[in-house]
């Protein structure tokens, strides 16, 4: 008996040990391929050069879309489909254009419309501006000393946030809301600066929405430098002149799709760990590497790395390449509807679109059999600089799978540089860094692997 | 008794809690402040537009060094003052020249001579190449293949290593060690695969030494990408030939200094926190942002940001911008000269010289005192993004002062990118990303403080 029990506990023993020699030589492996390979970096280049600015329904978007299809086509995925989704075709329509006039002189600043805003019309507007700093600061002026002039929003994004991503949050309301609440203060336009944290003269676009029943009014972005000159030179010439042009306009919706690709689960084919980044992008220069396509790129790459290593999953694997996030989120929104009509099992929903900068942990939105799971692979994250472990948020495009009570997990990158490029005509290919980016495709690979294998432990 | 005993440990507690809050309240106003200021990265700037390629004995050292000396002079120290020291007179020559010819054609490599190489003469040399994978090929090869010819050093950095220093290191033989060691077996010159992980043509160049009683043959850096076709058009053609020429030679030691300012202790004056980076840099087209730029910026502002705090240091700090790390280290040689022959009592010696990356942490070669300081403080460090406290290496210019049991700490950044640029024309001011420099300043201010509050507890 007592011979027995030893040699239970040894196999017990050099089970645990097999196993997790094997779990870490096959982690291991995904990051030396990763870190060895440049062709999703190569994959990165080619959508950025040939389908920038590939927002909603643009011919870009459609573009990308059968780039990624094909992608995933020569893999050796079981299944590769396209699900149809609705998508809102605003279009931003010709360069837009903007000059101040003071008694200093004039500039012409660099702008861009807001993403969803209304065109001034072919003749553009001009009018005195207000620069405010906060939503709040229109009712303590109100109506007298803003009607008929331009509003300009010019608080900018804290900067004592370590992170990023509140920083952005602090200032995110003047885009978002600031036009319809200038407009019901007789505001005849709205010039925002531009949510980032460096400074330049990109304006970044980003989308904004307008309030039912308020008049729409146009909205321009600003780059913060020339933020920062322009209410140097209203202190001097209050009565200052802004003029701005823009000639965006509302289409009817179109058709786009989510591209999704599968591996069968061997034991459990019908339970399913999705992972996935979205390839739409803003259309104002930008060429959307960092947001998303590197999004897209890890997906695609951690499905590549998965499929590569011979192992067999136990759950179906599922690489999602998401439509339309930046404007109404209708790809994330059909794929949920989609999980809710089929009943189909997620174990787990993972997102990228936090940029290809170096991979620092995971952010969940899930309980405590999540938590525990996570909690015991601390260490082996911790391996490859993954040490933010948290409960928070998974993602926009995977947010509408709450709700079905799945588990949410986001890829969290170092986020300092993040917002330099977002939704700027300077998030191009040559801001992502190869082995940022590859250690972010090596993390899902290493996750999806985790939770295939040993699942959330009840 | 009981009361008694109750009222001390309340009133321990609440000045457990007031110290607590004092400290957190006072290292988050250096992060507050280090992130909303452009100070030491318009300083920085200014260093690597008016001072690059200043190495050793160049002009461009002798100005950055009374700029830096100005510029701590302009502060509230108590004092400020320069460490002469030697520094080798290496002079680069004229812009280095490099061709292929093969049956192929020709192709014009960017190249550029080793740290510490010499020349090849005016005439330049001409050869065969022949390519290897490591030093102890040339044994397996021996003279009868070498002799008469180039040899190709072209193995590349393990791309594996998730911290790129390792991956340097697995390289670095040939750059250091490769001439002298081809030299033995009859080799005319030597061509060096650059030590970067990615793939360009800047030519990264860094010392190299020749071993006594060895011919001195004269070496070159090529860039990856080249070094990659070079070995492609080797493969077509094995007869292929190079012709490179360099003009570098060796003058009189010239004499340089460190800058050292100070604030005295309002308790022990005679005990001394230091922290510094080097201000030398190469002067192959690069500007010294990365490095080490960054890392005197790093010191200066850290300086700047507990002057400006209103604090009153118990014990000396000291900042110290070393000169020479790049080719012999004098700078860093002299100063723990002098804290020997003044018997000066260093608590601490901290050092940046890993770029103006996203700060992770801190390596320290120290004993058990310091170790456990550095764990009390490791939820205070994680606030800020500090995750990685290791034993380990200090850096290169304080190491001097390990044999004196001085403790030795080196901030530690994210390593992906710092060799994309070390040495490299790349590294240029532009490379650096304001908030993720001033995360370094903060993060040395903060443990400057904590030392100096705290020290090493028995």
């Amino acid at each position: 008996m007592k011979k027995l029990a030893i040699v239970a506990l040894l196999s017990i023993c050099s089970f645990a040990v097999h196993s997790q020699t094997s779990d870490s030589t096959i982690i291991r492996s995904f990051f030396n391929k990763a870190l060895s390979s440049d062709i999703a970096y190569k994959q990165l280049e080619y959508l950025c050069k040939h389908f920038p600015g590939r927002i909603g329904c643009s011919p870009e978007a459609a573009g990308a879309i059968e780039w990624s299809k094909q992608l995933l086509q020569a893999m050796n995925a079981d299944t590769v489909y396209l699900q149809e989704c609705k998508v809102r075709c605003w279009k931003r329509g010709e360069k837009e254009e903007a000059i101040v006039t003071s008694a200093r002189g004039t500039f012409i600043p660099e702008v861009c419309a807001l993403g969803g805003s209304v065109g001034t019309g072919a003749k553009g507007l001009k009018a005195e501006i207000i620069e405010v700093h906060s939503l709040n600061a229109l009712k303590e002026m109100g109506a007298s000393a803003i009607k008929g002039k331009i509003v300009f929003f010019n608080r900018p994004a804290d900067p004592t946030f370590i992170n990023t991503f509140p920083a952005y949050g602090s200032a995110a309301d003047q885009r978002v809301h600031g036009a319809s609440e200038a407009a019901k203060y007789g505001a005849i336009g709205v010039i925002v600066r531009s949510l980032t944290l460096t400074s330049d003269n990109n304006p970044h676009t980003g989308i904004m929405h307008y309030e039912e029943n308020t008049e729409k009014i146009p909205a321009i972005a600003i780059g913060t430098k020339n933020a920062d000159k322009l209410s140097e030179w209203l202190k001097d010439d209050p009565k200052l002149q802004l003029f701005f042009r823009t000639t965006c306009y509302e289409n009817t919706d179109g058709v786009s799709y989510n591209v999704i690709a599968e591996k069968y689960g061997t034991s459990h084919p019908e339970k399913i760990i999705c992972f996935g980044g979205h390839i739409d992008a803003w259309d104002n220069g930008a060429e959307g590497a960092h947001d998303d396509g590197v999004g897209v790129m890890h997906s695609i790459e951690a499905f590549r790395l998965l499929l590569e290593s011979g192992i067999q999953p136990q759950n179906t694997i599922r690489c999602i390449v998401f439509m339309d996030e930046e404007m109404e989120q209708r790809g994330g929104e059909k794929y949920a509807e989609t999980v809710k009509e089929k009943g189909e099992q997620i174990i787990a929903a993972i997102e990228s679109d936090e940029g290809g900068f170096t991979p620092v942990g995971f952010s969940y939105d899930a309980g405590d059999s999540v938590s525990r799971q996570f909690e015991k692979w601390r260490p082996v994250f911790l391996e490859y600089g993954l040490w933010d472990i948290r409960k928070g948020y998974g993602g926009v495009d995977i947010y509408p799978l709450k709700e079905l009570g799945i588990p949410l997990i986001g890829l969290m990158t170092d986020s300092q540089r993040y917002f330099d490029y977002q939704h700027s005509p300077s998030d191009r290919f040559e801001a992502v860094n190869r082995r940022e980016m590859q250690l972010g495709s090596a993390s899902i690979a290493m996750l999806v692997y985790l939770i295939d294998k040993y699942g959330w432990r009840p």
